[in-house]
């Protein structure tokens, strides 16, 4: 799916940065002509990203490297599950496994983050949906991995889709002066969003037929009578300091969206080693 | 300290991923020559890290804007903190706030984290260390961090100091015929570590004169004895799986390096907010 | 509004396809300290667009150049205007000016262009907007120069907004089943179009609540009928093959956008020149 | 013949604007192994340019993608005719399609233009170039274009060759001065090619042994005179606003070179579709 | 004269190159604030080359860095001689000074030569250039140096100037053949040069009317003798093997240009050193 | 060994230069389809290096081109003797054949000489190695070819190794304080060098326990005298102005290490032609 450009630009400068020589210890050990074998394994429970990108390091150090993917990103994976195989040279095994873990880790981490998210929101109409609260260079695959754990994506970039915040709102006048405005002037196919503090705030916003709502930093009370109010007209987004121990309670106030920015700002790698031989 | 042309090139890749065109909200409804001051405020206790690249992600987007910072890198910071200020165009503002925090909250975390770590091992002889399990692309940003935390920097990559795991010793017959075989082809000025499992195996490692040796994944009794053995001949490191809990009786066993991947593979984020007017 | 970052590699890319070692005429018959003024003047009426980038071309050469403009993005400008003069080097005027009007030129034929285009659908509901047609490196540029010249954006690329053509609706089982699954899996901020040419395939694209619907290559009586079908649920749009000729009838159809394919892919320069001294 | 890496790197710049993500429509709808056919279909007459890059879109995206061409740049194309035929994964396919007929369209619309310039001109022995009033990374595809469409290059920047304009005179005092002082630092492999305004410039260029006069702007009385006095010593160009419809009278002077902005300027794109299944 | 874009590139590659990470020793060392002053002195005779590239290293290590120029590019330099002055953050001049004097010393080592081989021409007609024989990524500034050491450039590269070497004439059908051949194709503002190995190969080139004919390993005599047979119509050019002991034989033939590839491929460091406070 | 893409880059970069649009010589005068078989013969003894770098030239012109390698880097070449054939794309190997050499030959050039000064020094217990003065963007080649050649590599950057010379001590308050300073903050893989330049520095920086000292320009029987003083304890290496003749009664002295700049900033290039056909 991600535009494999990207990927490979990724890659190349995650190696760049990792061997801007050379492997002293790998190249000058191990014979050129070395073969191995080698299996990703799962050492936790979770679910599975960046598998394809993880395998693209390899054939990028060896085109013609042998890789098995026995698990699919999005897929679950349990402690000891054999992920993927790849046999090539022992020096291209050596020189990506850094490389390789580092991205499968990462975006594993996500996906199984992303999961426990939206699991607990199960039953409830409410999605969880990611942030523009990503690492640089990095949101493609951020956002992608937050799609195969099971939530959905926010907008991705400024140009995509509008928010007015405050600062916004204030310099044109108003939430209807500012919807407006923009609307002389966006194209047909971006969608706008207006962030709101109060229920009044949010009533205006509703009259100025916005697409979505986002209710900042709302407790749950408040958000149940935004609920009400809409009825149904606008999709109201939750946002701000949602915890897994409050997430629950928001999505029973009946919002369409929950947003999370800890799902990309604060990651925790998925423990998956590389057993060599 | 960072070299300046990784960092313009790391801000500009990260605000191309934010406005690929144009940022349709801010473009649309702010006037071009609207100014406006923004302070940003520390929403937790912790150590601050990346305050002037954050800074320069303004100044890439308006050279001429002003900036005024309170708190340095390395400094620790208090909830309610102003860290800086920034008086400039409002759209540079709105458009850099997010890629700025984005890596500032990054690196806080990180340093944050670090100097936790370090905390717990005062009064030992051990010192932690980073890894090279880094995001693709941010390796110099985390290392970085790592230190402003108090902690220090592991090697950098593959090409600046050798490591030798099971592989690299196998393939050549051993730890002796390896260190060897090595210290024939490498510079005066590469540092050689062996990983090891077994006291047997540093023993060797010690007969064999590596400047390092890693204890890898030993209980704390077998590294009291592997400290023992040693005798102060070389740098003892350990490493795997070490955790805030099992930290302190690490640092206890006399060990000289502890390192710990967690610093920069599970970043959690340190709180920053940018307050606009 | 564009992007710093883009524009800066844009001209930068430009002017080492025009310099790619010396200019051999230039750098070896004008002395380096000699200085100069110039003027860019509108050689046909029509809409400016554009002058920023241009004038930036020679700050690029030359950081202390003098610039003044007379006449901003999205004016009216008439045969023999002065749009801007520039003070500086001649070795810098004359190095970056081929570049500086090859940008200015084109920029200012679409902004041209889209504004002859808009005028003819004025007192109808119809808005002209751009396509993806685009130059390949130049889609900001020529976006942003419709825009100048009164006509609107569709989406900026593939990923921002979802446009069902045939081969999507028929790999999923027709419109509904195809609009279905794609709900299950795109973002809130995301609108969804579909392609329709028949009228029945329009109810069927209404009944599955699209955002927009495309009524490829229709003719004007069809068109009326789908106006009439819709009744203002979707926002309806006519695509394919429109001309100048063309254009005012199909916007009293009554439909709400217009999407014009030539007005960046067939873009006739506007005449600008630059007299130096 | 084009350089490839110059290729690769225009078409991943076009394909990251167009895909800056993923495709939300086709990633989210057609299935990862799905496979289609598609041909590429002329929809009016003239002269093919470009499909060896429009094919490389696709094997870029895809490797092992299948094309065959049946037409090659060059050949003159008529309205139906089957240009190429592509056999693929369905996503590759439609993720391409509009990039590659992007740059196809543009570059048979100009090797169009450049067979119907040239063709004005049979049995002069005028010959039609390029400028280098081309689009901004775009110079290498558009003059290769044009030798496709059967006109030929001027100059391909400003490093290769020297073109003497009035200001370059005016500094050095002079054509012959200006002649002379270029000769003692250009190599002997570059060209020197000077521009009159009057008969009598161009009977001192003469005297200066220039190897190309260029006759700005004059009449065509002027130019049969220039080419009188002119006698063959010097090749002589016509330059200056020619159109279609004045271009035959220009050719019967008897110049040597005509130079055509519109080439590549004011490009209109060659209609070609690609039909998919 | 050179393309600023291409010099800043060079310099950040070779700045990257030399601190991946950052300078260990000066950033843990010397205080950031810290200033000094340096002085650029000659260490040999010869002439200068290069002084503003390496003044930029610094100017984009610190913007606003104060740097004073003594000697200009081209100008003679003595033992002793002071060429320039920095004064700054002792931080950038210590990080940039590997990184400047290596540029520095390998240009002006290129003027130098060139000196040395033009003088030896000196009184004859014959002019000393350079070849394609450059090292990657540095032939502007190689080819920029020639010039500055008092040689001429012969052609930059593949695309701006025409030379036929056996195979393309073999492929042809002879001299007369090829020439035909490329006339058809190439632009009016292309030199064509031939290279021959006999008198009889000269004369046929002679009458193909090449621009250029480049006597191939010819000894003195048999360029005698062609010198003779051109009679002046064809710029003649000796290449192959000359060194500095047969260079003056060479030119007192009579040839016109005499290509020297040890000019760039065989380079010997100027001495010039850096002495800071 | 070295990083595929960095190479990559380089050779791209490298043929960009030298074909920026077409190469206008073969692409006119060549068949697209024909084909042809040329080999790469030595011209003088010496060291080959740089043999994979070159084939891969070609490879990347034309991916399937066939290439035999016949001697590896490394390996002694003698006159006459054929190093590797490619067979391809007679276009391929016209276009490749400058840049292939221009790097094979410069490579070998290092190579050869390594291994010329480093067999002066046999029988003694000094070793050869590189410094950091080596041509920008091309380190990573230049350090590879003097390993090939039988020396060592000095640090890589700065960042891998600290070298502290006199700014650095003085700034510090000495060379014990200095020494101090440092230990606190880099990591235990950085290996610490002091230069000093009479006995009583060299006694402080043995005191202060460096790695390695560097005896700064001292005679022979200075350092005769501080192998004495040192006593085995650092490694100890002599730096400055050393030349072939006086290498043999350095090495002598009993030092551990010699630097020589020469081998990279003064490289001469190696005779190797291309026979095609």
């Amino acid at each position: 799916m991600l535009n494999p450009f990207y990927i490979d630009d990724l890659i190349k400068r995650a190696l760049l940065e990792d061997i801007n020589y050379i492997d002293v210890t790998t190249d000058y050990l191990i014979d050129e002509n070395a073969e191995n074998t080698a299996r990703f394994i799962a050492k936790a429970d979770g679910v599975l990203c960046g598998i394809d990108v993880c395998l693209r390091v390899f054939e990028l150090l060896q085109p013609n490297i042998k890789a098995e993917k026995l698990i699919n990103d999005g897929q679950v994976v349990h402690k000891g599950d054999i992920i993927a195989t790849i046999s090539g040279k022992t020096r291209a095994i050596l020189k990506g496994e850094r490389t390789a873990l580092n991205i499968l880790q990462h975006m594993s981490g996500i996906a199984t983050a992303s999961a426990q998210y939206s699991k607990i929101t199960e039953g409830t109409k409410a999605c969880i949906v990611d942030t523009r609260k990503t690492l640089p260079g990095l949101r493609p695959l951020q956002k992608y991995a937050v799609v195969c754990g099971g939530s959905k994506n926010h907008r991705f970039n400024l140009s995509d889709a509008a928010m007015l915040k405050d600062n916004h709102i204030d310099a044109s006048g108003g939430i209807t002066a500012a919807v407006n405005k923009l609307r002389e002037k966006i194209g047909h196919m971006v969608k706008i969003e207006v962030e709101v503090r109060t229920l009044d705030e949010l009533k205006e916003a509703l009259n100025a037929n916005c697409d979505i709502i986002m209710l900042d930093n709302m407790d749950c009370d408040t958000m149940k009578e935004a609920v009400k109010i809409n009825n149904g007209k606008a999709v109201l987004e939750a946002s701000g300091g949602i915890t897994l121990n409050t997430l629950r309670a928001v999505a029973e106030t009946g919002v369409d969206i929950i947003s999370v920015g800890a799902l990309t700002h604060s990651v925790k790698a998925f423990d998956i080693s590389l057993k060599i031989k």
